[in-house]
């Protein structure tokens, strides 16, 4: 009913559901005359694209980004920037037999019992397809954050029961963890990434994982205890994807086993004069404010709700329990289609905090 | 700078440093003519305290609370109540030479690049002192709630490398995660969660852990898709909490593993009526919607940053490296104080959530 | 750079400048299966339509309404409503003169030391156009409303020197207001003001008016105090109109020369049972809250900034003092004009309110 | 309910009724390690004060603040400033008549209506006495306005029938205002003004009047459109202030009835190399942002409520007609004591827009 708009200064707005005209995004709060690429908007999108390959649903979606504001001769105005994305056609008809039955896993049954209906056709509000929007306003955050030298990395450490043993570097991560199609750092575990996928949809089942998101060269000084504390913001803005349904930070649920002596990071004086850490427990924060080391957050993605397996729903009219199978297409994993989300979201959660801290006006001395 | 209100509509504000005059709160959005019990506030303050046996600190707070408003012959007024707690006289000397060295693992260093300076002589805002604030507001909150018939459990999972092996029933956690200094409710387990704090404490170490928050009866439809879903606000709000590095809702970072047919949560007629769920994977919520399955949150809470033993930190005068260890009264494990500020933290977000849909004049008509 | 979204549960943001793509406006904050009827949004939108007439400018403005998201099969779905109106072509050349010298009374100026520039071409964001967009989410707001009994009527009371002597009924209002180009209540003094119009018109120069707004059937109880007093939130949504510059809440500036005695409505019992007060000079409104009785609200306009004749403004380039004088197409008088959007405002700003003391839940019971 | 913070970066939230414990305020959105006078708080409260002479209601409220946190050695530390002043002890009998009739004028009704009951002893909320809190938050907004070189003026323009009759320049308010009981920069006006006071004293009545709020050396590019225009904010901010009924930017009203080659302020260069207008109709905001020329705000204050004529109420026990005189102590005109929290919440916007504007990270550099 009301809830989509994220952000306190930098705030960004989406709204359409995946059966109807468009889905679109309003971002307000962007400093004027900043020069804007929007091929890496539609770059960003085609890592969220699904239909690449085997791996991925097969639908055809094309996500035309229009611009419909904000943006003038290339630059910003400093006016909101709105964009959609038109849906394409679609025939209504597979869906007819949904209109009853939520699909296990899925939102069906709490749109229902909230808003008294839901959209049985594709989801609604709650479609993946909504992130559309979400990648939009990341991939600009991510723009205005390379000004500043801010850097937003992810990757895939786990799918299924696939998971990495070490640790990549950053520059592995930078180097690797695009040239395969689950996004991981470690070429050899991609391929068997690949293989988890492809025997869940054999098996007609879906699989889910864990991926990371970092930030280099973030600023010190960001976040604002005690409530809006960077990583109490970032567990928000990550937690609100769909699918996602745990956040740490840093060293997050291992810290639990440690000791003190081992999980608080020690201060030493880098080369450049700078005060860094030994190690990275903390992922960045402390008190809920930036150090200026490296940010970073693990996610981990449930398994697609859409399975061709039969479950048991309820009959929403009959009030009867009876089966359903989830036919059409569907990928059998959206794990590496997340990691795209999940940059666009700390990359907003980001920005939002550094407006807040540096001001409007320091962009402005920077642009002219 | 800002930061220290939570919630859209029922509103908590904090206020205070741990060596300055009080710890307060200011709690607006509250409907009127509602009957408050003090003494249920002071219960939970005595959940947080500290001091109580040796596995805690055994310095000694009085924590007196003082109503300075909203509060009229028992009962709320609909005007913000504001409760403060002074603090008690402290000497400042021991901690004269933190002045300069700050405390690895602590907010001490963030605060200074943040603003200028930090207050060496117990955190400030950062202290663990201000969630006293946030367990008053919290308190009331669950009394609030309880009026609708929800009710807030929480107990300790792991201390150190101790964990329970096995769910305990919601009848367990009432019984027994009260009766031991830990909050675990496997009283065998409480015991062997015991010794690894003393064992810590013994080695001028500390232990973390991980708590689990339960929220039972929660009508559905609570949470504003896309961004202020509820479990997104929850981890928002949990996260907030000092210490806390890893939030999850249901099974949280274990679906990562799992299949689709195995997560899916599947859909029954129960005899209530009501539908439900064999298995509750998605802890309560779908789309970001409450279902009206129980709410379930983990948290990881790192181990207490204070130790005895020598770390490094740097000088911030002379910019050198030097070596600390922190003397003086400290916990070695903080976790089971941790159960009430976490069930405070829920509280807080389920009410806001719910005065949200069903707004202030339904309360009214009970009252009356 | 950011403040385009009113409200705090229903919440409208606009976007887009009238030389680029699109109006726009999102909506979030909506119940969930409302019926509505897009053809009063195009009548409303019709009555803010420039060029109906001489009195106002002949540009020529077709205001196609296009809805993207949160209507299905004509009901409400809960989620976001964006809708948009195209821009048409426009020929940038008229324009290329004013690039450097701001005019005098509008934003350029202003906007060129917040942005570091401005857009010549047609204001922008400042642009009278913007208020398209608070239009259709008013329309919508106030059928909404509709469904509560609750009314809202507008009139114009002055226009240049020509103002009405007797206060018109509400009946008066209903009946005469809408079929005069200048909104007037009182069928002579409207063909005065409409010479008053013209006769400015003819001298190249504008005139600016006051105009009401008036809320019938408001239910008691709306408005938050202390600073989200209905009073107060309303001033703020009338104030952000265009060219607005006074806001009066009942008898406004009149109460300074008037006694207590006088000023304060006196209580009596009505014949439906309810209190009600003789007079109304308060507006509807006691400590911030609507107290039942008609709420009223009065506002100034400015003369319209663009007028032809010549006028000293200042060379930004050179920064040297020169002369403009505005050609092209415009409105010797925006008031009539207003009316419609001092009611989208004033409505938007009702159903916040609103939706906050009732919550989502009773329009729910309502609809099913 | 909710509703008792204003601003969005520089948040001010005040708590506490007339006749309980105390009033305060907490403020958050600080920059850190500001030096902060208090004895400038003092000054501010007594200006509020009443019972300073025959003009004003002869209770003695001493106002002593007490400050629980947010301060340290005088400087500010970033965290949140709570401010109390303890309401002295009172005697509820003499109220007890009020308890079912509520006061004409006063808020009473609508608390009744809203809330389930209202309190008769001194207003709750709606008291007066709660602008103690908006007049502490408004010093210290004005301390460090004051560090911008931003200074903020106030004076009395008319009071019941007694107006003055030329505007007076800035000096003559800076020297002269605070010279008189009524604030008046014209001294010869201001003799009037008093004797209007009393003759409403003596009569058992009251009178309102009309002040201006200035404010000087804003720097250009204050205000967020196209809702949280500078203008729009201080609306509302000026309107939430008790009695204030009206609020008029600039010319206001009188703009109605100009010519706009009259209203337009026309640009030229000043000697500071600036751009100025040689009128000020604006009131120094243009499109909702400020230009830097000064802001200049009106508002309308209604007479006091209480009054010791006889005035109809009705009995909310029994629903009949009753009379009621308002008996005890109450300002036959609070004009004069409006002035100060005028200054405040003017203070408090521009506050809350400049850090927007600037950040925060400007401060730092400043105190550094």
């Amino acid at each position: 009913m009301t809830g989509n708009t994220f952000g306190k200064i930098f705030r960004v707005t989406t709204f359409g559901e995946s059966h109807q005209e468009a889905i679109g995004v309003v971002i307000d709060g962007i400093p004027a005359g900043i020069e804007l690429d929007l091929e890496k908007i539609k770059e960003d999108l085609e890592r969220r694209k699904p239909g690449k390959s085997p791996l991925t649903s097969p639908r055809e979606e094309e996500d035309e980004i229009e611009v419909l504001s904000g943006i003038f001769q290339g630059k910003t105005t400093g006016s909101p920037i709105a964009i959609i994305v038109r849906n394409k056609a679609f025939d209504s008809k597979p869906y007819e037999e949904r209109k009853l039955k939520p699909r296990p896993g899925h939102a069906d049954l709490a749109y229902w019992l909230k808003y008294g209906f839901y959209d049985y056709r594709g989801g609604g509000r709650a479609s993946g397809r909504e992130t559309l929007a979400r990648v939009i306003a990341g991939s600009i955050a991510k723009q205005l954050l390379a000004f500043k030298g801010i850097e937003i990395l992810s990757h895939t450490l786990q799918i299924g029961k696939v998971r990495i043993e070490k640790q990549p570097s950053f520059d592995e991560i930078r180097e690797n963890s695009r040239n395969n199609e689950v996004g991981c750092a470690d070429p050899k575990k991609a391929k068997e990434m690949e293989k988890e996928i492809l025997k869940a949809k054999a098996e007609n089942d879906s699989v889910g994982g864990i991926i990371e998101v970092i930030a280099l060269n973030v600023p010190p000084g960001l976040g604002e205890p005690v409530f809006d504390k960077l990583d109490a913001n970032l567990a928000k803005a990550l937690m609100s994807i769909p699918a996602v349904k745990a956040v740490e930070i840093g060293s997050g649920f291992k810290l639990a086993e440690m000791k003190g002596s081992e999980t608080n990071d020690q201060f030493y004086i880098a080369e450049d004069g700078k005060i860094k850490t030994y190690t990275n427990h903390a992922g960045g924060i402390l008190g809920g404010i930036s150090t200026g080391m490296p940010i970073i957050a693990r996610l981990a993605i449930k398994p697609t709700s859409s399975i061709g397996k039969e479950q048991f729903t309820v009959n929403l009219k009959n009030f009867t329990q009876e089966k359903i199978s989830i036919t059409g297409k569907h990928d059998p994993c959206i794990v590496p289609r997340v990691l795209v989300v999940a940059e666009a979201m700390m990359a907003i959660t980001l920005l939002d905090h550094l407006l807040l801290v540096e001001g409007f006006e320091k962009w402005k001395e920077r642009i002219n």
